[in-house]
């Protein structure tokens, strides 16, 4: 290629890229806007697939577009500033300092008023759930099962739910039978009773920093103490401080989310995986692993589970439809590996059964594809949720922001400026008509203070877009 | 009056008497029969109320039969001996020597399997549940509901079904207020939290005996000590006896079924359950009232609870509808009086919420009336149940057996005679596909080993009274 070809070339992609940038610009094209795919770009503008492919990659560098597995290019990215990620957390395990208890339970006191923009909410919104095809399942579940859903269903749980759950477990290279897995109410339900099983007042657990507060005030409520680990917001839990942890203290469990954790939406790589598993069981310390979002993946696959690597059945893997399908359904469940026996009977002594005719109807969609079609759907929308989220806190938050870079799930995390207090923040938000989690709930010890988690489980419009003006708009005027 | 007219009218009630006893005796009038009313009588036969009057009392002396308010009478017992009520319990509370545990998680797993006739089972048949009403509130629920049940509800429970059990409060004189209840997954969950947030490993609590083996095991697992306090299988726990308790040890909560206990039937009068409110207010112990079959009376009215008693907030009063109208559903709830903020955290931290729909269903259906109308017809059937098993049982059970006189709830307590191992009847039971509840496992003493408990929540026919009769003819091989 002579060097005029490569001038004109190099000018023609720009043109192109350009063009596109306009769009982008003057909002012909939105954020989560498909682009026309590469070849319908070379017919369009009679190019070669070369240069519209360079094109492309000019845009993405510029983070305006980014591609989406098997599917093209979205619109990304509107902002000409790159926000930093958070630096990985540097929790120092003293005396809790605060518990985050008033702030917890006003928000879940809040969750069912009206009017309220809920950035705090761990849930995705009822416009995401596919209620409809539910209903028809529900129908199914009501006309076939013996005695409608009245009766109690076996001990271990719903059969057909169990055989779906085994069966999906080969997405993220698991390998489970329906023996190995005990139904629950939802997760926490899961994760309690494993936690009981395990533990007794006065043991010490260890998690991942920042933590979903709900575990940590469950571990607070049963007397056990919390060592909280330094996680990266890509990587998740640091693994050499997990062996140093591991190596100086009787730790009678770890919890981690390996992925999209809440609140960092951190995913651990498949050798961080596989080597967490290798260091707990040298240490003999089992692992719940709460794999709850593991179905929100915006990468090219689902995501395998430290359960994936477990070949001596000490992760006590936990999953759940309340992230995805049906959270008032309380659909849950957990495969103990080894401590099958002793969840199982925590299960039956605090609880007895799970709710027949829910746990049915989630089988029943498991079962025939539905799942798979509504996570599609899904995951779309959320991306592009998470995509508008970056465009609006770029440029609405005080200059310093960080924000983490979740790679699934239903949450941001956000580190403002040194000095600004979420604590505060929030009750300035919640004046606003706006909730959000500030980040001193996700932690025992003094940090986070001026973080905060978002969900972005909203169904995006002006009016969650204004929410997040506003937080930022509240934000600069302690800055 | 002279002493002619005397005799002839003594004639004929007891002629009239006759002619009825007879219709008994040859099966025209079946155990749960109703007899024509005494109005009838008078104009089928030409003779006074007075005289029919006196007719019906001498069959009633007999036992023959027996009047059923607002209802009439009823035949209910062909027996001509009549067997004795076991006497009050006297545990003895040293080391536990025995736990059931192998036969209590068999029971439960056994409970699916087919062909089986379960006088082990606590919760109704589903012939003698109002499925199809229900179903109807489902459809209601599915339809109206935002979400149709796919959303979180509010945190201390669905606010009708609240509304709702606190309406029907007026029914035991009770007093309570929507916002006095947390809903639960049941009974057993709702216990489960009181326990999880009034002791703590290593405490005492003192309850009944025998006393229900999910409580004793849910106990057991949480590192809790058990005293098992005599109690009469008429009036419940003894008085004295929890007094002398109670001023010897430090007791963390008492756990009473006050309404037709599970296993012996036995209700506490009004007196006893005021004392105990006062005696337990003395000692500063909170008492659980599980009033799960409170709602199943075979007597005038519904009876009260300790809970009516109670003025300072001292009882946690729990109840569900897994007696009466739906197991599977998992709706139960607890008025946790002062500890409603403790109870109210460890359901947040364990379970978060309830099951959405299932327990709008149960709302909907306390609501429009049908509870009423279903319990009148369960009240009925079960006590026309529990006669005929008395019937069977004192024709085919060993001479010397005794059992009690469960004045509602769901089960018989049953002694055999001295030297029968309950424990060998239940394999040999198991053996012929019949399911029994061996005493020991109401305990962890040694006590109990000749007795059982037999369910009569089942569909009453020939499978049941033969599997009567077959555990008879079992039972008297042995002596």
């Amino acid at each position: 290629m002579n060097r005029n070809i490569v001038r004109r070339k190099n000018l023609l992609y720009l043109e192109i890229a350009r063009c596109i940038e306009k769009q982008i610009e003057t909002a012909v094209l939105k954020v989560g806007d498909k682009l026309p795919s590469i070849r319908m770009v070379c017919r369009q503008h009679g190019i070669s697939m070369t240069t519209a492919q360079f094109a492309f990659y000019e845009l993405e560098k510029k983070s305006l577009i980014a591609p989406r597995p098997r599917s093209g290019y979205y619109v990304s990215n509107t902002l000409k500033k790159r926000l930093d990620i958070p630096a990985a957390s540097k929790p120092v395990n003293n005396k809790p300092a605060k518990s985050p208890k008033d702030v917890f339970e006003a928000l879940y006191d809040a969750a069912t008023q009206k009017n309220i923009t809920f950035f705090s909410r761990g849930v995705p919104a009822e416009e995401l759930l596919p209620i409809a095809k539910l209903n028809k399942e529900l129908l199914r579940a009501m006309r076939e099962m013996k005695g409608s859903g009245t009766l109690y269903e076996p001990l271990q749980g719903n059969e057909n739910l169990r055989r779906q759950v085994a069966r999906w477990s080969f997405s993220w290279k698991g390998n489970l039978a329906h023996d190995d897995i005990v139904t629950t109410a939802g997760c926490i339900s899961a994760i309690s009773y494993c936690m009981m099983a395990l533990t007794k007042r006065g043991d010490t657990i260890a998690v991942e920093s920042p933590c979903f507060y709900g575990i940590l005030q469950l571990a607070n409520s049963m007397g056990l103490k919390v060592l909280e680990l330094p996680t990266s917001p890509q990587t998740g839990v640091d693994l050499d401080a997990l062996k140093n942890v591991l190596s100086k203290n009787k730790v009678a469990l770890c919890l981690f989310v390996s992925n999209f954790s809440n609140p960092l939406g951190s995913m651990m790589p498949d050798e961080h995986k596989r080597k967490a598993v290798q260091i707990l069981e040298h240490y003999n310390v089992p692992l719940i692993e709460d794999d709850l979002y593991g179905d929100i993946y915006f990468g090219d696959s689902r995501p395998t589970c430290c359960k994936t690597y477990d070949e001596s059945g000490n992760v006590l893997w936990c999953g759940s439809v309340s992230k995805t399908l049906a959270p008032g359904y309380r659909v849950g469940w957990v495969a103990p590996g080894k401590y099958k026996e002793a969840v199982s009977r925590v299960k039956l002594f605090h609880s007895l059964y799970s709710t027949s005719i829910t746990h049915q109807v989630i089988a029943g969609f498991l079962e025939n594809g539905r799942y798979e079609a509504h996570l599609r759907k899904f995951r779309h929308t959320l991306h592009t949720n998470y995509l508008q989220y970056v465009r609006v806190i770029s440029e609405q938050f005080p200059a310093g922001t960080k924000i983490s870079r979740p790679q699934g799930g239903l949450s941001i995390w956000i580190e403002l400026p040194k000095g600004i207090d979420t604590m505060e923040l929030y009750e300035d938000a919640m004046r606003n008509k706006i909730s959000i989690s500030p980040g001193g709930m996700f932690t025992l010890q003094q940090q986070f203070g001026n973080c905060m988690r978002l969900g972005y489980g909203l169904q995006w419009g002006d009016k969650v877009e204004n929410g997040l003006k506003t937080i930022g708009r509240l934000a600069r005027a302690y800055y």
